[in-house]
């Protein structure tokens, strides 16, 4: 009972919830002892709109994403964003938390968004993983496709970035991954400007969820299209990565680990440019060669 | 266009479609070098179902995922198994792939698992991420609840794992992954057995994937639920991986990285072994420590 409430005292003293006190063993080779970790916080988010139809508002949950308690706003004005159920910021009324606290961490894990009385929500767009596949079936072609269908364009040539800037994103990202240093168990996601300037860092458990709360801060900081800034992310970079990244209008993604083919074509297919592998000195440019300057 | 050429050239002759060459500028420091480097292959799966309605037999579209072309047999059942659409190998009469290959890569990327006449398809799971919340809010234990209320129940303590098993298994992972050494991207899952033996293993660019691809191998042999293996996954343990296995009855998970504060609480609800930072002689035990022998 002890090590239990010790728990949960653990995870309401830890800074916003982001990370819990567990007791474990560790054992190394034939030693066995009992220790305290810590572990990144992961629980459930709903995400609610309220939005106008023929006969009146309506209520409903558009998405339930296990997520790392805090900045809960970014993350749902985020992910309405960057999955194109709104537009823009001016789509958002209001913001609130609802409901009582969750009984075993006292955290808000429902977030309602107000949208304003003249957007029309398109509720196919809820079913994305539903969609109706052409008659070549499916397949990347496709999948970009529905992207350019859905209004993304290529990122204009714009910003530039000089290579000694971006190697210096790393370690400053790093730098500010608190929770990480506990617990080992975070993603981060950054922007940063053409002078290496990291802007605003986010984390979470699920690396979508990370990106989309940084986007999210953008989005409601009036910062969006971001033409002059990247997106650098801890682990790497996939499909929907890029897709949210372009949604933003950001030129560049920069990931520390490997990108995925399909993130390689869709980067060249909109002219973003998409940078992996950044470590130490050395990166890889995987499209869009011509925004980075060395 | 030569480039290009040799890139679809790249992503045929490699096994199974699962990494693709691509050309890419590696820059380091003040040296810009034009290289050839292997992505991890990434391609949108759709999965179908065919299955009884009052009316006859309906198709439909139940999942689009991101993966790694290769074992989509496996991902396809094994999916409609951990989201506990089937309960059971024998509710699948047929597993086809169907339509013409995709144009641009010539993989087969849609699904179609024919059920059983009998099955009786719930269609509300099909919605999961919309599921009715409790009055108390949406959070840790309710996800749990809702687990328990679709059957899952605690493993039974059956096998036990010697330490000196549990701290082979990454470096015998690791020498299974034959796409990973050549691209970096891509995650693995295995399954082993109480002498550290291991069994099988998949890659996928997504985790979850990773380990449906395994789960659906194991359940097309005839080996669920699985009381004697242990599932081991390449990168962090979240809600969802630890589900899975339980799902498929398996008593312990162990990952190299990290595990989540709720992948900790749903171990430790349902009795499973929870492993994490499983490296060199050394790992950390969340949870039913009485499984590992030492």
């Amino acid at each position: 009972m002890l090590a239990r409430a010790d728990r949960s005292l653990g995870s309401r003293q830890s800074m916003s919830g982001s990370s819990q006190s567990v007791e474990i063993s560790k054992i190394s080779g034939a030693c066995r002892t009992a220790e305290t970790d810590c572990v990144a916080a992961e629980e459930p988010l709903e995400i609610r709109i309220a939005y106008s139809t023929p006969d009146g508002r309506a209520t409903r949950s558009v998405s339930i994403t296990m997520r790392t308690p805090g900045n809960d706003d970014e993350l749902a004005a985020g992910f309405l964003f960057t999955e194109s159920i709104i537009g823009s910021a001016a789509d958002i009324a209001a913001i609130e938390t609802c409901g009582p606290p969750a009984p075993d961490t006292g955290h808000h894990n429902v977030v309602r968004i107000e949208l304003a009385a003249d957007v029309a929500v398109d509720l196919g767009r809820l079913q994305r993983h539903f969609y109706t596949t052409s008659s070549c079936g499916v397949c990347g072609k496709t999948s970009m496709d529905a992207l350019r269908a859905g209004g993304i364009s290529a990122v204009p040539f714009h910003t530039q970035f000089p290579a000694g800037a971006l190697t210096t994103m790393p370690d400053k990202l790093r730098a500010t991954q608190s929770t990480f240093e506990k617990t080992g168990g975070l993603h981060a996601a950054a922007a940063f400007d053409a002078d290496g300037k990291l802007l605003k860092t986010m984390e979470d458990v699920g690396r979508h969820n990370a990106v989309d709360k940084l986007i999210g801060r953008l989005l409601l900081d009036g910062r969006i299209p971001a033409r002059e800034l990247g997106l650098m992310v801890s682990g790497r970079a996939s499909f929907e990565l890029v897709q949210k990244a372009l949604v933003a209008g950001m030129p560049l993604l920069a990931a520390v680990s490997a990108p995925s083919s399909l993130a390689v074509s869709l980067a060249q297919e909109f002219n973003m440019t998409l940078v992996g592998f950044l470590r130490g000195e050395t990166f890889n440019v995987y499209s869009g060669e011509e925004r980075v300057l060395s």
